[in-house]
């Protein structure tokens, strides 16, 4: 039997990668943290000091909301969004997409951690539609909508679909959370600014790792006195840390660097969708994609495809795409792929050669 | 009415420190993060990696238990401890000394969180005893025991007497938890290994920041089913970060650093202690400290106390003792003073000599 690859030494040993930004070491991003530091920077303590309070201010007025707090993690931010909101109203209850991060991705703490309820309605391959809402029996505290749906490949609702859905529960006096993990990465579609999407929400969780490529945290927004009340239940659940400012100067840091990109990273993303989709054995989602992501299904074994995926990054230096998953169809993986700073520099023609050449690969 | 003078401005103007370790902008603290990191350091992922396991096997190695897990905080490591033994045992109470960290400075988590009980025995200004513990009439899950008992300035229980409690609490089927939170510390008075120190409890959570310097980031390590389970808690709580490089490479640092430096320290705390401990006006606890901190009582009006230690620091660049707090006694106030790097530095007659100036200014 051959030895088992390994992804990251195949990975590091790339020159050019198809998604997300080029990888740094710990020591190669700490260096480049500590060159961006501002000299007069001050230390923060548990919180506080002018470099959170310049940040949280900075997150608020993006987000166009009266307060903001930075939190560790997002698996943090909302569950206390949440609880809070169900402390006041009496309503445990939460409406969710099936593929709600908080009922796939935390060990179901919304559920031991605060005893919240989650009702799970709509198609799982679909947007979270006002219809599947309005069948809820139960009464709800909170609906939370994720922008855009990471796992439908960054699935954006139309503006006007998403204002029907946020009035409907506004006027039903329910609690709007916006999961705006990838909020970031909805301009391009909406072509409004972030404060104006966040409006028709009242408690908004963004996060800076991912395309904003810091180390770790998040920030969630909304009525001052709610967070206010955040911030307790971050100190709860132990995510008022002693220090925090490796993870603050790393979010500004993404912010400076990144955030103007993501009209590039889209169009790049626009690009690829167009010159893979007639590929014999190869579909996408969203067509066009409507953030910087895309889904990709390729037909053949997932083996196959790893291996030859391997391959081409061995042969040309070129990381291709994610290792394709299980999907749905016999015979189909799916892959995620996210256009970040490194997709720009490898050309859509080359991408699309590369694309071909795997699918050739695994099915020969 | 006077301006309010500003401790930071004052403090970072001072060259001396009689307290704590130099201190670092984060710039400064980054780039020699960034030196200390090896070449060939990887990325972690959600607490995966080789930064991780090595760093968490040393871990576990130096207090000799079967597993250890890295945690953002130590709020977030000791409610997981005691809320999987709760859940395994049914026994929702914990016993405690009334200064107690879960219940003096994490907002009632352990209640609002997890639902626990605090059996909160003893006298607040002595150490937890076993006769304290022995007259609990409801079934206990947990006994928690700080090493040492950092509002008592670092008092520590004979080892003989540690012993007894322990025996007891195991005797009666009762999970054993240290706050370590300073167990570094305690090394020069037991003149045990953390290993042999760690061996009387079932879990024990030690801390990376304090002595240790570190950015943030805790440790619990005992047996290897209760520290699976502790990781689960540990995403439930919203503390598994995409990345925690570096909080995991800050503590090493701090461990190759300064634990070596533990008995330097307390030497020189009790160098101080019996140095100042004469001075009129002045009482020193533990006398002498049992570990590098103590607590020094300062006869004087709080407000003139600190006018005059801000006097001293702006005359002399030596910032000789932390803002001074109302204590029991009217007209003493107290001062946590914990010897670090910076302390050894100032010479013993020097601070003598400058606390009986403190006491003469503040009373004068």
């Amino acid at each position: 039997m051959p030895e088992e690859r390994d992804f990251s030494t195949i990975y590091d040993a790339c020159t050019r990668y198809v998604y997300g930004h080029y990888p740094q070491t710990p020591k190669q991003a700490l260096a480049a943290l500590a060159e961006y530091t501002p000299t007069d920077a001050k230390l923060d303590f548990y919180g506080e000091g002018d470099l959170f309070t310049d940040f949280e201010a900075r997150i608020a007025e993006m987000l166009g909301k009266p307060a903001a707090v930075f939190m560790p993690s997002g698996t943090m931010a909302q569950q206390i969004a949440l609880r809070i909101v169900a402390d006041r109203s009496g309503r445990w209850a939460f409406a969710c997409h099936p593929t709600c991060h908080l009922v796939l991705h935390e060990d179901n703490a919304y559920r031991d951690l605060h005893g919240l309820k989650a009702e799970i309605v709509g198609n799982q391959f679909r947007l979270l539609t006002l219809d599947a809402l309005q069948r809820i029996d139960v009464p709800l505290g909170s609906v939370l909508v994720e922008l855009p749906q990471r796992h439908n490949g960054g699935l954006l609702p139309t503006w006007d679909d998403l204002v029907a859905l946020t009035d409907w529960a506004r006027e039903a006096g329910i609690h709007l959370h916006m999961d705006g993990a990838r909020l970031w990465e909805c301009q391009p579609y909406y072509e409004r600014s972030y404060a104006e999407i966040a409006a028709l929400f009242d408690t908004v969780y963004v996060s800076f790792y991912k395309i904003l490529g810091n180390v770790a945290g998040a920030a969630l927004a909304g009525p001052a006195d709610l967070i206010a009340e955040a911030r307790v239940w971050q100190h709860r659940h132990g995510g008022r840390l002693f220090h925090l400012y490796p993870n603050v100067l790393s979010a500004q840091m993404g912010l400076d660097t990144f955030l103007p990109q993501i009209g590039a990273y889209h169009a790049k993303a626009v690009e690829i969708a167009a010159a893979i989709k007639g590929i014999d054995g190869i579909e996408v989602t969203p067509d066009p994609p409507q953030t910087n992501m895309l889904h990709i299904f390729m037909r053949g074994d997932a083996d196959r495809l790893k291996e030859a995926i391997y391959d081409i990054a061995e042969e040309t230096g070129t990381m291709l795409v994610r290792t394709p998953q299980p999907g749905q169809v016999p015979g189909w993986q799916k892959s995620e792929l996210s256009v970040g700073s490194a997709s720009l520099d490898v050309p859509t023609d080359e991408i699309a050669a590369l694309f071909a050449d795997l699918i050739a690969r695994a099915n020969a």
